[in-house]
């Protein structure tokens, strides 16, 4: 998607390691324009899956995962990484290493909002080692719904989530692919 | 406002300790399409106080923050209570106490989006005792920025924030306002 490669292109900034500052317009400050054209690519990219709920990771998921729930007239749930005191005693909980942090994070929903009747579409800020999403794919799978996709704003090829997504046979869609990010660069190329 | 009336008239319920559930449309669970209504309302309600930029707290106020500034066309940078990797050393902290997690948490935002000459509309989708508001009025001042306006979704009177917000003479506004949780109820009523 041109808008968010240009942008990337102009405001991302490799920091090594890995990691891509993007928290001038996704996950600090977020460009909400950006955002709600990101959300209605998304939700024309998965028109026909038959999602009934859009599922995302507190706290950078939730900003793509909102305008791609309007666009597709869904509602949205964010996994919680600590348990508020709304929340029952009784809830889907899972862990996944968090890359940014370091150490590993709890995902967390309460079973109110994810049925097994759910067809779940998945959208989160990255795809990299694909960790995170496998942990909303273990909680939905858990709770008995079904993932009929995985939407992201940015994949890092070389980290080799999409590999990991694959046995599950769904639709992966990422709107920007990055297949090197060696040498303090940043380069682009086809999501694969 | 009367959807979110209705909506919490519905699906809210009174915990006790003066917590409202609300995590079926607002903060687990989020309804965009209500959201987008919400933020269209207190777009319309902040119109003229010349906001350049809405600032909010994760988690919670990132979806009424987001589409808010989506309808006023400005940036919104959501405070983080934990420092990402990608933060310089450097940033903007306070500490405000946590209603719902019964502690200190921090407000941090990174100095790179948040500049002295900024007029900063503050969106949050709970006034109660006017705590973490305060915090981020504190943050904004450090950064030599201007507050000129907050704006809730839901405002609970007996806590006392409007009281405390009242110093900073600018205008305070809340869709819809409960003036009591006694007896297991949620009595609605006047803003003040």
């Amino acid at each position: 998607m041109n808008e968010l490669l240009e942008r990337i292109r102009q405001d991302g900034k490799n920091l090594g390691n890995g990691i891509l500052k993007v928290d001038g317009f996704i996950n600090h400050q977020v460009d909400p324009a950006l955002m709600d054209a990101c959300g209605k690519e998304l939700a024309s990219r998965f028109a026909n899956v038959g999602a009934t709920k859009v599922l995302t990771a507190e706290i950078s998921g939730i900003a793509p995962a909102l305008t791609t729930a309007r666009y597709l007239n869904l509602p949205v749930v964010y996994a919680r990484k600590t348990k508020p005191i709304t929340m029952p005693d009784q809830v889907f909980l899972t862990l996944a290493p968090s890359h940014t942090k370091g150490r590993m994070v709890e995902l967390i929903i309460s079973p109110e909002y994810l049925a097994g009747h759910e067809k779940i579409l998945i959208i989160d800020d990255f795809l990299a080692s694909g960790a995170t999403i496998m942990g909303l794919v273990r909680l939905a799978q858990t709770a008995g719904a079904t993932v009929v996709g995985v939407g992201t704003l940015i994949e890092k090829t070389f980290e080799g989530g999409r590999e990991m997504l694959r046995p599950l046979g769904i639709p992966v869609q990422s709107l920007v692919c990055i297949t090197s990010m060696d040498k303090g660069q940043v380069q682009f190329g086809e999501c694969g």
